[in-house]
């Protein structure tokens, strides 16, 4: 790991390009060498303070139509699962809480590579427990304990807590890398956002 | 030139992402043998189509306040001139129309370059005539002859169906790199768009 400060990767479940960026994220981190901190977070209550009841994706039809366009190529350049998914955006509060609750986890990027290849490279309802209970399975975890410890008063609130803290860092979109209070939108800032890290000063907790 | 289609760069000159992919796109296509083809537009019809009465970055303020800080990042990057505009956005269509009449000139590269200097690297007002006659002046044209050429018959006509074909192209905002009927939006897809420009079929026009 450098001295550098830590990377935080921030990123809704529903979120077409948070996928790309979250295939990426953890090798990225490991071969610059720095530490990487996952953020799962709603963006309804973020769109609501916006004005907006959906993603914008399904507000503006011109933006939408590009949006799935450029999935379609960006999958394909990359070597991506990619099945357009027969609803959008899917409700992603369960995924989410469970993300919450394995963020220490050394499996977490395993789990949140699985749950976006089920929604955006298989069409999988990942809104359903019973198939974030199914993911967990197949990566060999006890789902319904991972599941009970997502809903459980410790852990819970921290979906809640972490939507709060993307709005104070003026978060409006997802993916976002956040470096500090540097934020990077989008998933073609990964690189900008690990050279951030890199020569950002690290927070005296990240020291030896 | 390379067998492949032509990259056309669609820009507006208020758009602030545009001035990143104006200052990159004309080197990056000549060291790639691809063919560039200037198409200045206007996203005020664009954005009317979307309900919009101006951009979108003074719509939404936290979006907003993301690109100011990133423009900021990006020019630093780069090594481009930066100054906040104290007006966002400026009108552009004398500037635009310019550029519909010099877009077969060898240096209408030079005087995009420059429009986008004058709006974000010095804060200069483009949106006014003699601010533009100023720039053509600076670039050794005879600026009145061009200006007046612009707002010729012959020429007046061609911004707006340079705007009417963005919207049939599906254009949403700027910049985009358009490659036969395929979109690419946004300054960092340049590089995706110039390799799509060398894997694609010609335009049997293009051919020898």
């Amino acid at each position: 790991m450098s001295d550098g400060a830590a990377l935080e990767f921030w990123f809704e479940f529903a979120s077409t390009y948070s996928y790309i960026a979250a295939m990426q994220v953890e090798e990225r981190c490991r071969s610059a060498g720095v530490r990487l901190v996952w953020k799962p977070f709603l963006l309804g209550p973020i769109f609501g303070l916006q004005g907006w009841n959906t993603s914008h994706f399904n507000l503006n039809p011109r933006r939408g139509e590009y949006m799935w366009r450029d999935l379609e190529r960006l999958t394909t350049k990359f070597g991506y699962p990619w099945r357009r998914p027969s609803e959008f955006p899917r409700n992603s509060t369960t995924a989410a809480r469970v993300a919450c609750a394995i963020a220490g986890e050394s499996w977490c990027g395993d789990y949140v590579r699985r749950v976006y290849v089920a929604n955006f490279g298989e069409n999988r309802p990942i809104d359903r427990r019973e198939v974030v209970a199914e993911i967990l399975a197949e990566l060999g975890q006890d789902a319904l304990a991972i599941l009970d410890r997502a809903e459980s008063p410790a852990f819970r609130p921290r979906l809640r807590e972490n939507t709060d803290r993307a709005i104070a860092l003026g978060i409006f979109g997802a993916p976002n890398f956040v470096v500090g209070e540097e934020l990077f939108w989008g998933e073609e800032t990964l690189d900008d956002a690990v050279a951030w890290a890199l020569h950002a000063p690290g927070d005296a907790a990240d020291r030896p």
